[in-house]
């Protein structure tokens, strides 16, 4: 079956280990929740975090970065102002960035920063649950929907989102949802665990920006960070009692497994 | 003796109880050190933390939470402004708000901050370690203490600044004394190793604002959020070598424990 | 051969001892990324770690505090007015403070700000690897090299700093560099984990304000913080699987390990 989806997990397996050879510099322009565990989930992963998001800095630092991750989960004026000199420094030099929309469509002031970002300079991929995308969508004038829970219910936004703006658009929920508007690639690993620790979507944008790094197509780049994100979940969550040693299992494994054993574990249609 | 206290062992399990099956929205404004430990207490408890600390979304977000906690660790000019925009956001729809007034006495431009806090709508818990308690009375023109570290010390403080301002005090300490300006409740549960990891008090108030969300009773809120953490806390010891192996399985017990067993072990008078 | 350091294991565990018993209070004007970290593992060697790091306080705590710890991770507008104040408060009462310039040499601004701090009042200790001490010496108009990625190859500049400044330099890596200009210490300890977790070297930085308020001599501070740290990397990695294990370890053993067995394990020349 695997060998009929858009991607493949042989290729997901090769992203994986070109993630680990490349150890690329991930700039992450994130919220204070989940600066810490965003670092060490990229660290784990084999990749090399920068936190530099501040205006002075944010936009050079993108022009010499791999990939650029924009979460918007406690922005501040002067975040959003880096946020916004970062987009414009990946812009100059190509550099792929991802965007998290985090919270757009609840909270009206992220939601235009956001839609703000995506004009300065589209990103590579957009990653978000499906209320966001609805949300983000709505923001940039589409129609999102007025409620939505499962990636499958916003699946015509997420198609219509990378479509418009030439991006993939990732929406995380049971069965995770990835579309570059043409190709759809559903993942099917996970634990529920990862709904009790606070910032495992947030990390899944900055791993995503590390896979754009080494990855030309951004749908391999966007199922790779997923795959080894769940992938590694699901070893972490046999092992432990709770969210708590859950967590520090989860960094374990995203160093322990192979690229062969992700790419044998995933389960992609 | 359970039975002739204020709060009794059975009202702690319901509370719990309610929590794990309201999972009520937590908008948490704290300090860049324990903002990820606090979301990952709140998520592990059964809450759902949203950390929405800016200017421009703090007063919309507040009037759709459950509960608002504001913790004066690390005030800034931006943050504080989102904590007035906070706590006038929760005044409008009656959000019951938490306030943990960080170093109050200590430094007086927090304790200030604190003060104007207080007058623009009275918090529904006031949690803090003795020196707070005492240093915030001071900041609104009580009569505070010299240096007090234990609750016991400043039992009248507590009581003084829970009558004037119609909070509930929660000075934390060996002994947790709480206090609704008549009512006395004391927890005697714990452990030394939750003052060897940094944001225990912090999330005990963040706890507070996700009970005070579900329990009308604000004096049975806060010693709800007092026996959950502390029970957890001993069993966490337990199985633990030192504070950073005790920190994950705080976590993990958190989640674990029941409403009954928090019931059965809670030490009230 | 120990007995031929300028600093000798016994002095180390001195250090050691006298941190446990004193248990400094460390101000930290840190990083979001590391924040946490930092708090939890100067609790868990023995010190009382406190994060004031707006402009409003930042001057009027370090007149109070044991040590301060400036680095600039992720370095703010706000907060770098916060960090000149601390280092003018601490001026006024000759509190040590310590300057970890993060990515300094690599980016202008955040490099002038620590160019700047240092003019205002000379560092107790500069901490780094390679590349930032050169940086940094490359900021203050001296000559820094072209890239470094071992504290071999920085020597010189370190002394150079040293002697310009009345400082000690301490230059992190496989083995540890320190130096007072005259002076040379090498601490051959540690483990390769230590680079798998955000924050370790940022945490040095922070253990040698702790250490800095307790020892008169700064070469034996940082030399002391230095060893705690690695010896109980070394003996955290003997029982973990990954990174998230041995973060969770390091924090247990910072607090179990005794100054006799960091004294006996250190490694120094």
């Amino acid at each position: 079956m695997a060998e009929h989806t858009p991607v493949s997990p042989r290729q997901v397996g090769e992203a994986v280990q070109r993630l680990r050879e490349g150890s690329p510099l991930v700039q992450s322009l994130t919220n204070i929740v989940v600066a810490q565990w965003t670092a060490n989930v990229l660290l784990a992963a084999g990749a090399a975090p920068a936190m530099v998001d501040n205006p002075h800095e944010a936009g050079l630092f993108a022009q010499v970065a791999g990939g650029v991750l924009v979460n918007t989960g406690t922005p501040y004026d002067d975040t959003t102002a880096a946020m916004r000199a970062a987009v414009q420094g990946a812009a100059q030099t190509g550099t792929p960035w991802v965007l998290d929309p985090v919270a757009a469509g609840g909270l009206p002031w992220r939601t235009q920063v956001a839609s703000e970002l995506i004009g300065v300079h589209a990103p590579a991929i957009v990653r978000g649950n499906a209320s966001e995308v609805s949300g983000l969508l709505g923001g940039l004038g589409g129609r999102g929907v007025d409620s939505a829970a499962r990636p499958e219910e916003v699946l015509e936004q997420a198609r219509s989102l990378a479509r418009d703006h030439g991006t993939v658009v990732a929406v995380s929920g049971p069965v995770d949802h990835l579309t570059d508007g043409e190709r759809l690639v559903r993942v099917a690993n996970g634990h529920e665990l990862m709904t009790r620790v606070t910032g495992v979507g947030c990390a899944l944008g900055a791993l995503m920006a590390g896979f754009a790094a080494v990855c030309e197509d951004r749908l391999v780049a966007a199922t790779a960070a997923t795959a080894l994100l769940c992938v590694a979940a699901e070893r972490a969550a046999a092992a432990t009692r709770g969210p708590g040693s859950f967590a520090v299992a989860l960094l374990d494994e995203l160093a322990l497994v192979t690229p062969d054993e992700v790419a044998e574990a995933v389960r992609l249609s």
